[in-house]
């Protein structure tokens, strides 16, 4: 990995260490709202709870697909991108794609004897990431070439799927897809119900992502846009592959998004939703455009539900986002009083 | 532009100047076979003659979507990816986006007075492509600047939708979006009827090719893969854009293809189809993966009705595919034989 195109790894660590230390999920004690009042049997999105936010939504996509509305979007213009880490699914107490790198390190260690006695590795053996991180910039290099890159394509997709499969969440005790928005699950159905295609627009390694997003979202591996290591057609061997380099191929964060969307939608979206000014440069790009257009922030409000963050400094800051909301008529979503239940496992 | 990264474009100038040297579109003078059996209304595939080229794809197609074939292949696999540039439209004689690019120099000429004394732009708008091409790399890489970066990708995609309205073919006289195939065209639509995601991965431009991709062919700009110029979100103006930068970022030729179809698709293809070497890796990469895989060669063979090309050496040429179609399994379509009509505009 060439070190000036590191960003986006050292920006997930950033705020793995804004987590560490602020833990402000224990600033807000509030029960959340029991809504008891069963949805309709024809209501989309049964788990938001009646208020602005749901009817505004309800308003857009209805006015999209009206061709007497001013509101109206032709279908071949109705394309909606959807940041994930803590939009689509949780990302504390850090992002989950960090607990499967930490435990590939685990599960690779025996075949790396002297990992025992060296940092970066020694940390993550010893359940210390902050000594193992320490090291900064060339310890994050270190992690991330061992765990994503120097293998086919096939095998990392494999590595991802087996974890998927058995790793849990440390206080859900939850498979890390299960930890998805049910919220957003029916938001993500109703916008393709009513013609949208539904892309992820995320800082998070887009062949991470894909391996289980369709199962997950209902989002195909194609519309899937995240940051990348470069790749490599090899025929070297016994048959054609596809070889993981160790060297950023892009960064598919803040300015990267709108770049991102450009380079792989082509079309400037109408509907995005984020949750952090890692988003902003994407909602500002999608609400600038001529004619219709919906931008919403996930605003995370719910310390005993999910969690509760954003309005203080590091990454999944939401602060910029917050000022301009109004000039952009952004939606503000409060998970708290918003959504009926936050996943689908919820009671 | 590193010039180190200047690959595609070269590439397509070579391909110029073996058509400009070789000429070989007169080699063949035997006459078109006519086939005067009106095809069923029920045929999928009306402008294929009947015949083993026909046959082959019908039955691989059909197998596909039936669950108790061993041929089949379940939805969302389902991938089918296509060259351009001589597969789904023409490229002779010299590939269309050449035509955009001198067009381009000559609409701007006014703006740029010293362009007239001025290699390569003295060539250009004297009609004497020899002479503007004769500064080799360093020619290539002004003229490729000057009508594709240093805009907003707004600004390009206007030029290309004026230019494709307007620009016709020197011997049909039609404009460039009508000079489609028109049995490329049924078999995307019969792929797409049974459940396939049809995509372009092409060498061309992918800015170029989406500003018309979706009608000529129903293939939406989020499906199309291409070559690119970096782009860079920019905020300093009155409202933000993306800026055309004059600099490669992905050359999607050759190794390059599999390589752009896992970083847009993410998928491996079940269905391929080119028409020179080219495409051969990502022909190779389709077919060498498990299950039931389709890969086809276009060969050029209707010096009539189309051209005659693909046999000797230059860009276009169609050698290690014509070798290595046994081993794989690959389809060679003869245009000659195979194909009723080639343009829509065809009697």
């Amino acid at each position: 990995m060439k070190s000036k195109n590191s960003l986006s790894i050292l920006l997930i660590f950033a705020f793995l260490f804004f987590i560490f230390s602020c833990n402000p999920s224990q600033t807000q004690t509030v029960a959340p709202k029991a809504d008891t009042i069963s949805a309709s049997i024809t209501d989309p999105l049964p788990s938001w709870n009646e208020g602005r936010s749901k009817q505004s939504i309800l308003d857009f996509i209805r006015n999209s697909t009206d061709s007497t509305s001013k509101g109206f979007v032709p279908v071949a213009y109705r394309i909606a991108c959807f940041d994930n880490d803590g939009t689509l699914w949780a990302e504390s107490p850090v992002p989950f794609q960090l607990y499967f790198m930490v435990d590939r390190i685990k599960a690779m260690a025996p075949q790396h004897p002297k990992w025992k006695t060296r940092q970066p590795f020694k940390g993550i053996l010893a359940g210390d990431l902050k000594s193992a991180l320490a090291g900064g910039e060339k310890a994050i290099l270190e992690l991330t070439m061992a765990t994503s890159a120097g293998m086919t394509t096939d095998e990392f997709d494999k590595n991802v799927k087996d974890w998927m499969s058995t790793a849990t969440h440390p206080k859900t005790g939850k498979h890390f897809n299960e930890m998805v928005y049910q919220p957003m699950l029916e938001l993500l159905s109703y916008l393709r119900a009513n013609g949208y295609k539904t892309f992820i627009v995320s800082g998070g390694g887009i062949d991470f992502m894909r391996v289980w997003t369709e199962q997950a979202y209902g989002i195909p591996p194609y519309q899937v846009v995240g940051s990348s290591f470069k790749t490599k057609y090899d025929t070297t061997g016994k048959e054609p592959v596809l070889i993981k380099v160790p060297e950023l191929n892009f960064n598919d964060d803040k300015l990267g998004k709108p770049v991102g969307i450009h380079e792989h939608i082509g079309q400037r979206p109408v509907f995005t939703a984020g949750n952090s000014d890692g988003d902003y440069a994407m909602m500002q790009y999608t609400s600038t455009g001529s004619g219709p257009r919906f931008g919403m922030y996930v605003h995370h409000t719910d310390s005993i539900r999910e969690y509760f963050y954003g309005d203080g400094p590091g990454l999944a800051q939401l602060k910029r986002g917050m000022e301009d909301a109004t000039k952009y008529h952004w939606l503000i979503v409060d998970m708290k009083t918003d959504w009926k239940k936050i996943y689908p496992f919820d009671k």
